[in-house]
């Protein structure tokens, strides 16, 4: 890289809870730098949290449009490289739309789109660009997750028998929309969340890990919807049956009202050979089991010589035992596709392993997976495919 | 308690897994005594076993016919007062039959019997004799499920929403019945096990975990049964959606093919106000958790005052940290039956707390789910309700 | 074997908490039967425990000297084979020498006496009337602690440097003694406990525990004794710096003020080439770690082949994930006894197995370790050498 | 704060381990920006590590005496406001001593000097010049430290009885400085490292940690140096006992042969009325024993209500169950110094809160703890009192 690469935001501003992530986890690595943004649809707040991001006032803008818009005027040396997109889920298309007809490359979070059609419409515009656009789905940037992607792609698992993937939380076993609180507000309301509030927010995520790490895709699912919050509108709660399409069998559960449940995202894999383990929540750690020897704890950073992948060595940053987090997990995505857009701006070919970010077919993934759930749970759990499976 | 209840055995003979731990388990708190036994079909065996038993030998029978009729004419002061049967699935209502016939009191192996069918006669019987029946679903004997069950019931956990159940062995992840290994071969027979290998060998105890501690019934299920290992017979994995009676919802899973998972039993309970969550495999720890507060490690035996249940102090032996284990919450059941038959034989009421064994109803609910999760499965994983729920 | 060991015991009686351990442990595994005991100083305390465990009336004695004359009287075929002793340290030599002189063998609880001198003229004792001699450093019984000492013998570690071991309570924190605690009494009672409270009563199984994994032996220490709680007449804090014969350095400390610790014996050794670490409180678990290969979880009871020593898989009874625990490991030092003296008193040779219990030497050690230390606290916290290392 | 505070790092070039760490952490929060470096003693070196971090050429510097002299001469709204010092041990003297005498705050690596008298000379000059001055023992940044800290300042513990720290490693257990090593040559040679290794490099960490949780002050301690690595030139193991100003007893032990053990940097705290736990490799969790009730598991960031501390709560970024990590509590330091400097650089009074970082007093407390280990250490591990305890 010849320079840092300049980024701008939309949404995130002061009060948002992923703004700021999102900001630490480009900036980390020392190769993006922030240096416009829009960050509410109220322009005074959007001004307010330029300030407070100590942005230049004239680089704070008062709409997504008019930040297209201007950076798009500015002189190649200035303007933004790409936009990060942190708005909730139903300002995701029209921003991301906007963007890509304004030339721009983007970082969005996830879910990609508000439903399956907007983002069945995305594809084809990235496509038609021919910009980048990467996926926040954040976890696969854990070393140990590279590292149980890697065990099971070089077979030392055998063939995937079983898969058991779960995201609970318990934030939401109250009311808490009623309370006006912002996060609760919008994941619970069809209108800014989509058809489903705990698989678009999470489970998906748990859907996303579980096709990372194993290569394996969903090829049909049962699910079922449960809103245990009386005044809820959309389901606070999932459980689902999976067939995979190399006939290994799953169950994907994901939960907003599991008391004190954090952020309680987990797999196990079963092969013929082999199993493996690991909790998002001590992400260093990652299990090895084995058919007839004791298993193995597989630690982030640790000294093994050649016994650890490179893919999960370059993840990380700092030696074993000196724990790294959600932040640098998210950041190795920004770092992948900070390194993708600048050998991409230099004319150069990006190097393999740069390319290891979700992109929009991931994103069409997850998609159809939400999609997938809200069929299967409204004709009452019966088996159904993803369309794009 | 005024002597020793005496106990005879049939089955669990040298080379058997399951005969040395029901000993061990009945004898621990010194309150039976073996004094008889037909340990094998094999009336050589049988002799063996009952010597290496340090039983004389004309208490050890060639067979449990002869073992019956010959410790029926006993005088009273003599004989047996029970007999604990440890023998394959398929000769479990055979010796329950003859046994009542004969007016013995009966512990048995689970599951029940080998179908639902025999479970509906045996209900009968034991009805119809008054005799004292008692089934080793022996994971309910743990001190911190007892705490577990303790905390629902009295309402610390609000109304339940969610059960997590899992069951999960690596035992039978190769065709280890094709190296005629004992105890795989008659757990795949469909001769000797029924219709159900992996449920019915272990789903059937995360079952009955679940309605013990949350004092829930199984409304509806949709199950889906996998045979992975090549060849073998019987299913070994199965993968459960849930609707339980009032209204809550479930996952349970099951697996004998889950690679170095020893066993793994392990349940997670969410409620409106709390949340716990136990393991078999770290069974002197509870996990207690609550909407606005740290989680709470309760400890086995700890000294906390009140705020251990009596239900779960009661059950232990030792003060908390030095560990109690499988055999000592096996005990606990044969501690309550003996309790309850010397209460009987004496002609007292037992009291309240030993009656806290599983029944033969437990044992018929057990026998209608293994019949209900074959019904789904067959139906191709469509939801059905258990017979006798 | 060809029978079942007969045991009598002194102390224990209701109310005790080692008593009915004791006999849970012997009789665990069928080749243990008690048959008499002088379970009280008080004969009517003794009638009443006899009665509890269902003892006749003849068999049961109001003191141990009576007991010894009676048991002796009796024809072999009926009379103990051994004692086991169970009563607080200032009662164990009395009877110990008693025990010898009326030709029983012997099972003691530790410390093994109330001083090095008691324990010095023991040794002789059992020397010299050639009976056998157990000491129940129950934690040595565990299969992972064998499971750690065959590593340590097959130098998978190297040449062992350093040691930590700790023996952690909290049961004394506050000034129980003083609320008339029975437990809490004798054990800070100079004149029933002897000159150390906290080392003598659990310090001296860490000590034991280090040795025993490690075959190395305490060289020198230094050791400062703290009595934390007022008006207590014993120490509850011990903290040791620990110099081995081959160079190793250590720490050991044990602790009966460590706010909510409950019996926290842990361990964790170093090599040149290895480590090992292993906590009583979950004693089916052994880590072994290596230089350049991540670590391995061992697990009790497990189906590696030859990878688990014979050693460690005798000391268990269950399949890996079924937890043992302390009574288990109580009764594998019995059951090596019971063989052990089956053989002698068949005229035959104990095999090398079952010789794995501690003696009459390894009491000497701990009863000089107890020595020293209080020998180097007395003088500051000066570095001293045990007498008998 | 109005605008970023500009950093300048001295040390930390490419190949370094912990310059890249201090950039990261630095940076995170957005408050400070890297302007300036002299990365290397070679002059080369350092300025491909400038173009490495996107540095402008003229602020890449060959030697820190030019950078100091070329910074100062800048305008004060370009020149570096601090410091950061990152270069092994026998270098942070005389550049902490040019940097503040060129009139720069400090922030600088730990220990704090080469050896005690050094020390001595830089609390003057940091006195005399009235500059800010912070040092990264880096430990104290975790949310939960603070979370222990407020636990026992707030008297929730009662009277501290007894700390056990620890500080383990195992990357040094071969003689890896005679492969050339970096990070193991300087490390172990007392030219650069001064007169102790494992003590100087990592068991400082564990008496900073331990006084700055407890508040208490090391009165005396007891310490053994061991080298067990033939050919080291310093100790690579250090075992104490500690004797607090309140009287309480403590047990410190650091280690870098401790086999695969990473950065396990763990302590306990044990007072009157209640006990905790925390451990480095798993920051994010607090433990905290009762007296008389289950233990709690305290969370980062977890929705307690009030029963967080907000020192802790403040020290944290993400919601509970999204870890955070090293690089974050290091950033805790950062942003706490930045903030206190760029209230003095705004002429306002810093706030309470931010003026929670390690000065010049404790690297003073740092370098008076290893003086005093090395003394005891060469007295025969003889008790000595640190001289300015």
């Amino acid at each position: 890289m010849q320079r840092k690469i300049r980024m701008g935001m939309v949404g995130g501003g002061q009060g948002a809870f992923i703004g700021p992530i999102h900001l630490m986890a480009a900036q980390l690595d020392n190769q993006i730098e922030l240096v416009c943004g829009a960050f509410s649809s109220d322009p005074a707040k959007s001004k307010e949290s330029g300030k407070a991001y100590f942005l230049p006032e004239n680089r704070t803008y008062p709409s997504y449009e008019e930040m297209f818009k201007a950076e798009a005027e500015l002189p190649e040396g200035d303007r933004m490289d790409f936009v990060t997109i942190v708005t909730p889920n139903h300002m995701h298309f029209p921003v991301q739309k906007r963007a890509l007809e304004s030339g721009f490359n983007i970082m969005s979070d996830k879910p990609m789109c508000f439903n399956l059609s907007e983002a069945e419409q995305l594809v084809d515009l990235v496509n038609s660009t021919g910009l980048l656009f990467g996926l926040t789905h954040n976890y696969t940037g854990y070393p140990m997750v590279k590292e149980a992607k890697h065990r099971i792609a070089s077979d030392q698992l055998g063939k995937i028998r079983k898969i058991i993937v779960e995201y609970s939380q318990g934030w939401l076993a109250t009311f808490l929309e009623n309370e006006h609180q912002k996060q609760a507000s919008w994941r619970t309301d069809p209108e800014r969340a989509g058809a489903s509030c705990c698989i678009g927010d999470i489970g998906t995520h748990a859907e996303n890990l579980a096709e990372y790490i194993t290569g394996l895709k969903i090829a049909e699912l049962c699910c079922e919807f449960t809103t245990f919050v009386e005044g809820r509108l959309l389901e606070d709660d999932a459980n689902l049956l999976i067939k995979y399409d190399n006939g290994a069998r799953g169950i994907l559960y994901s939960s907003q009202i599991s008391v004190d449940e954090e952020n309680r995202l987990s797999i196990r894999v079963y092969g013929e050979k082999g199993g493996l383990e690991w909790d998002q929540q001590e992400p260093n750690t990652l299990v090895l089991k084995h058919l007839d020897r004791p298993r193995e704890i597989i630690r982030a950073g640790a000294n093994y010589g050649d016994r650890l992948s490179p893919q999960s060595f370059s993840a990380g940053r700092l030696p074993a035992g000196h724990p790294e987090g959600y932040i640098e997990a998210f950041a190795v995505l920004y770092r992948n596709f900070a390194s993708t857009l600048s050998a991409k701006l230099e004319g150069l070919q990006p190097d393999e392993a740069s390319l290891d970010f979700p992109d929009v077919n991931d994103g069409l993934r997850g998609m159809s997976f939400i999609d997938a759930c809200v069929r299967s749970s409204e004709a009452g759990a019966q088996w159904v495919s993803p369309k794009f499976s």
